[in-house]
């Protein structure tokens, strides 16, 4: 993908503070993901999990505005009243707020006008920031700033969805050079974890959000994390041997949802002559066999595990794998598995941008042992989520870089698909 | 309302086919009323009973492309052949078309693709025009004009119903004019009419839609009109009297709409500080006393005629009193009950224009004794909604003035109230 | 069909009042078609449309209870004071009732405890009848015994679609004689009415419904009428012919209708090994070719007319020719066309008992001119209903007999068919 | 309750094999369930999630006929063929089956019927029982006991939706004694447990279901346990204090269940004059202020503990407490945590019996690592359900007392609440 949409860290200059340059660095980001939509792309709502792009990119200047300036300025005058309901999400204790089903219907404000809110918010948050914060209002910008790059992604998976519903199917970035596979991929091979007591969560002073916290430890069997990630070709293969119509490998709901939503396939995939076609945001194309299978529910790839007589790793096996990988010889040239952050070593310099996904853990999403949620309103973060989702880490090809890490809980509803999901299998020893 | 979204009728010159002219200028007509609003306000879809204006442009054009370019010009080339499917309405005869509920999805083609759709069609259609028609096209190309003004009205109710989901509420035309009653209306008087056999249903050349003929003979009894539609200030009383609340006053589906909606107004009011306001095109105004009432369904009106212990009259009566008032002086300076098509006389000069109301009748929508749906995929036109619609009568502030006239048979459900919706109430002799 | 079901009218003896035997005469009526069905037959609601049987039982017992005894009996001790709140049904003035869709959840009272309400209420109207009523009385009386006759048809209706429901296919009268057809029937005939101002509507002093009054003067078009119902033989060529695959046939919401309940064929029927059966009071049966069709829906009877390039009689044309034979020599030696009531002559001694049924009619069910709802609770009668839905004339197998008269408007909406409906054509002459 | 809702364990005679009298054992319990009830009673079903009687009835003998019988018994003529598709439940493997939301359109087999078949049924099971058993039949058997005893709890809840939806309130066991509690209940207190890594899971021969398996060590931080569960005067505060008004105690899809079904109290309660009464098996009484709340679901339970500045405690805090009560003193003469299964010192001899409740955790239902389902249609059993349904621990009033064990995994649903649920507060330590 080009670097408007995933921009390389920011180089800020070494006179401004640093809090300062990210803010630049991940508004601008925002914006240059919609340079090239319409006012009507940027508005449209595609289904009640989605939100319209304008939304997204005013939510996220809302949140500045609501927590920091309006927290920080005495008397600060909202630069239009109404956007406080209007871009309000779930932050119940901010106030009432727009139903989220009928975000689509607001087609004023138009883009423009969205764009010169957050100038104007822009202008007093870049303002504040030149000067020194409190830890505490430093440390609410940097959410701000972290929730922003959850909208980037969001933002890019919901544009996808909408131009995946027009018939004319229309691409959001035509220019974005394929996955190029350069050398053919080994077969995926088994790598062993002899578990133990272990820690995982967050730790230390950098970011992370509440539900990775606090850090703790779990006692854990040993178990076996699959080198690759599932692959397309795996997927035909599923598919071919009835996956999709043998009930005995479904969970229950799964099946239900199967049945209801005559699902055959992930999620984008179209079968034309006899050949996988996929929505992408370059627009359709043929189905890549060697690359990871993505847009795939977690029913569908508890299903597919069952299959192959494996299972899904719990996220704590993921992270623990991802933090220490096994001292043995069989070190993949892959991505996932290489130690996170350090991600330019395992994606292979951005080859596999539409093959790279989040991947599905047999865990749900659940508080750690001590989880205290932060007070007051922004306090409402993460928590309020905690029932019946499940967890999925690494990130996918449009997570912007700073949120792959080894700790991080990305979580969805085990039907939700439109996500870049993906799958990879584990093992007992 | 500006001359901009009810043109004058048409001075074509006079070397010009008559059917040249009236083409430029219902079309001309339909563009000028999207001059002022943005590609998204012309994508959104508010409800599935409304389309985007977007599509009401682009399916008023498939129209002359399908039935009059398609099937004059040998091997026509579509201006764009996924048009086809894009923009089929209900003509099953044609083919496959895009679902309704799911027009407000396409955020391409823009407006601007779309007008210049529009332009290549007409640039097809003015070229055939110029030359002489057989009696068969002309008919077609007037049906799809008079088929583009029943548009023309939708399009802007559609656009009403949208910025009225805003909490913004925005203002189509704020420039519009408001209402101005120069002389206290007088109270309503009791229009009496002998009844008889008398003929309704179009007769002559002039153009009708199909379910206005044929032209035949009904018995009425004798009856009385009142002079006037029911006004806003009589609907102040009707809710003061507990209207919505007592159930005797309803019919049984009518009781079910009004308890499963929490409906206790008309559509677009709401109660702000013990004053009522509307949502008008202007935006939010002061609901005005002496204005007709406006945006009422089937179901009120008939509550409302129950609570006054009059009734609706049937489409017969009223278009019997359209074509022949009585004799005696009973004359009201009003405007409905003018002998139509001659609408300066009863209309003020537009000075009730946000006024100026569909009457719901007591009739439902069923054939004329004789009908015959044309043959073909335009014989689909209206004979398929002849169930569980009511008729309406009259014409509305936002109906181009070539269809008022006293045959014209509008129909909606009976719980619908987007439209220009009002009520006048008839009663035994 | 048993005498049990359709009893023949009352023989009471010479000193009972008459209304008092006909008392007896409706109530036994009822009861015996519970005789052998149970108590969880008695109480499973198969769809919000449908009631329980025990519901029937009970509610016109209500009746009588809520607006003969307790009118009329100072200090009225209910038998059970529940039961006001349980039993009433859409009584809006009498206060609040037990939501529609849940009345197959009381399992109490059981069914002998209603049958014991039954002979309990009973007790007080044979006492109360044995003296003298005022004529409102009397008339109050009747209306319940009429209201009562509505029920048991709905309560058959009721108890074939529960019994449908069930893969066990459960017969309710095993025992009934299969319809004999003596005589292979003729090809249908046309006959032909002059038409002209007729008077339509229930005069003189015999019982009707609200809505078949007041008797009216209307004025119809030279027509006529099918001298059969269409049979289910001719509903198979319909099939075959794709009837239910062409959507020119259908009205909008038709076709609708079918495609979003992919309907094939009319109720209750199943195709088996390449013939098709029909579930029916009987159990399951061939459907027998030369038997009127029935449980088939306005849609389907309108889609069928067009198919045959015919279309539906209205319920003025119905009614005209039900009492005014042609005087010509084209008498069919048939059954509805006979002069109604003098149904004896018309229905082949009851051998065509499943397949005699309502004749659906191109005429929406609205108030006739001049008509006024009574006054009170009871008032809420039939007026009530004047919305969306169509009227349908004659009779069916399980009407009562003294519910066939030629002024009977009964009324469905467009797409139920669960009642025994049918088809007549119509056509212009 | 009475003893026929609860048998003691079986004292079979000493020449009886042992299989042989428990299977007698639990069948005669189940059938004493429904001793007092009517076919009506057994036959409705209340919601999508509930069962009919009789269905609990003729699937938990489908299970004895389709997993042992037709296994055994060569040639096996089933009592029924189409028992077979009416009353599998869930076993996909075992072929088509009626539709879950449609159990309660069964009237017939009667309730009689269905007895009779559970007589059939236990003449050919009682007959192969007397003979020896091969280990694996003996544990299918096993599995069809607990199973059965698995419905025998649904079949009482089932009725008391069934009951609580009739406005006659009817009482299932009028005779059932209230709860007294002798000695005002003293203040709860906190039990401390020091973690480490503890085994949790089923061991040893005893039966277990599969999910129960296999026994694992887990890491456990300090943790506290309330010795009490939250008792309904607990919750009065709770509601008094606003608990289901305030947003930011809720899970975000519990606050949305909380608007969308306007919650205000637990199930079944009822505010009549300012008092609070609750739908019982013994009809409807006031609710007891000392007796544990119940009918909560998982969402009021966490939102309770988030309002009490507590939380619940995970299945494996929860499991060790009750296999390892602390040693320090502050043992309650309460029952729960008595070391489990000696119920009877727990329970006060049943004084508790309508407040004795199923406690959520806050794990969600999620397989043992090393977890594998059994092969073939039974190994459909719980592994199906493990998605989106959290764990509860304990047994309620009406478990049979030999599902009271520590290792025991109940499971439902976070909005679910028709069942004997309950709250236990939990804390870090």
């Amino acid at each position: 993908m080009t670097s408007a949409l995933l921009p390389a860290a920011a180089n800020h200059p070494p006179h401004e503070p640093a809090l300062l340059g990210q803010y630049r660095h991940v508004r601008a980001a925002t914006e240059a993901m919609v340079a090239d939509i319409s006012d009507a792309d940027a508005t449209v709502q595609s289904m009640d999990d989605a939100s319209p792009a304008k939304w997204h990119l005013a939510h996220t200047t809302w949140f500045f505005e609501e927590f920091v300036l309006a927290a920080r300025i005495p008397d600060y005058e909202p630069v239009d009243p109404q956007y406080r309901y209007l871009f309000n999400s779930y932050y119940e204790a901010v106030g009432a707020r727009h139903p989220r089903p009928r975000r689509g219907l607001l087609t004023r404000p138009s883009l423009d006008e969205i764009l010169a809110y957050r100038e104007a918010v822009d202008e007093s948050m870049l303002s504040l920031l030149t000067d020194a914060q409190t830890d505490a209002e430093a440390a609410l910008v940097t959410l701000g700033l972290n929730h922003e790059q959850q909208h980037q992604e969001l933002l890019l998976t919901d544009i996808l969805h909408l131009f995946a519903q027009n018939p004319l199917r229309p691409a959001y970035a035509p220019e974005l050079t394929a996955p190029v596979i350069a050398d053919p991929r080994p077969a995926p091979e088994w790598l062993k974890f002899s578990g133990g007591v272990v820690a995982i969560g967050h730790a230390g002073d950098d970011f992370a959000f509440d539900c990775e916290t606090p850090r703790h430890n779990v006692l854990l069997q040993p178990y076996a994390l699959s080198s690759h990630p599932v692959s397309n070709h795996q997927w035909f293969e599923f598919i071919e041997d009835g996956g999709y119509q043998t009930a005995g490998l479904w969970l229950s709901d799964g099946w239900r949802w199967v049945c209801d939503n005559a699902i055959q396939a992930p999620l984008y995939w179209e079968e034309r002559d006899g050949t996988w076609w996929q929505m992408t945001l370059r627009g359709m194309q043929p189905v890549d066999a060697d690359s990871p299978v993505t847009h795939v529910s977690f029913f569908e790839a508890d299903a597919f595990a069952r299959w192959a007589e494996r299972r899904l790793p719990t996220e704590a096996e993921w992270e623990h794998a991802a933090r220490n990988l096994p001292a043995t010889g069989n070190f993949v040239e892959g991505r996932t598995l290489r130690p996170l952050p350090d991600r330019q070593n395992t994606s292979g310099a951005l080859r596999q941008m539409f093959g790279d996904v989040w991947e599905w853990t047999a865990s749900a999403f659940l508080p750690y042992p001590g989880f205290r949620p932060s007070a007051g309103a922004v306090g409402e973060y993460n928590g309020k989520f905690m029932s019946s989702q499940m967890v999925l880490r690494g990130g996918s090809c449009v997570t912007p870089e700073s949120h792959i890490r080894a700790s991080y809980r990305n979580f969805f509803y085990p039907h939700q698909r439109w996500q870049f999901t993906g799958v990879r299998l584990a093992d007992d020893v």
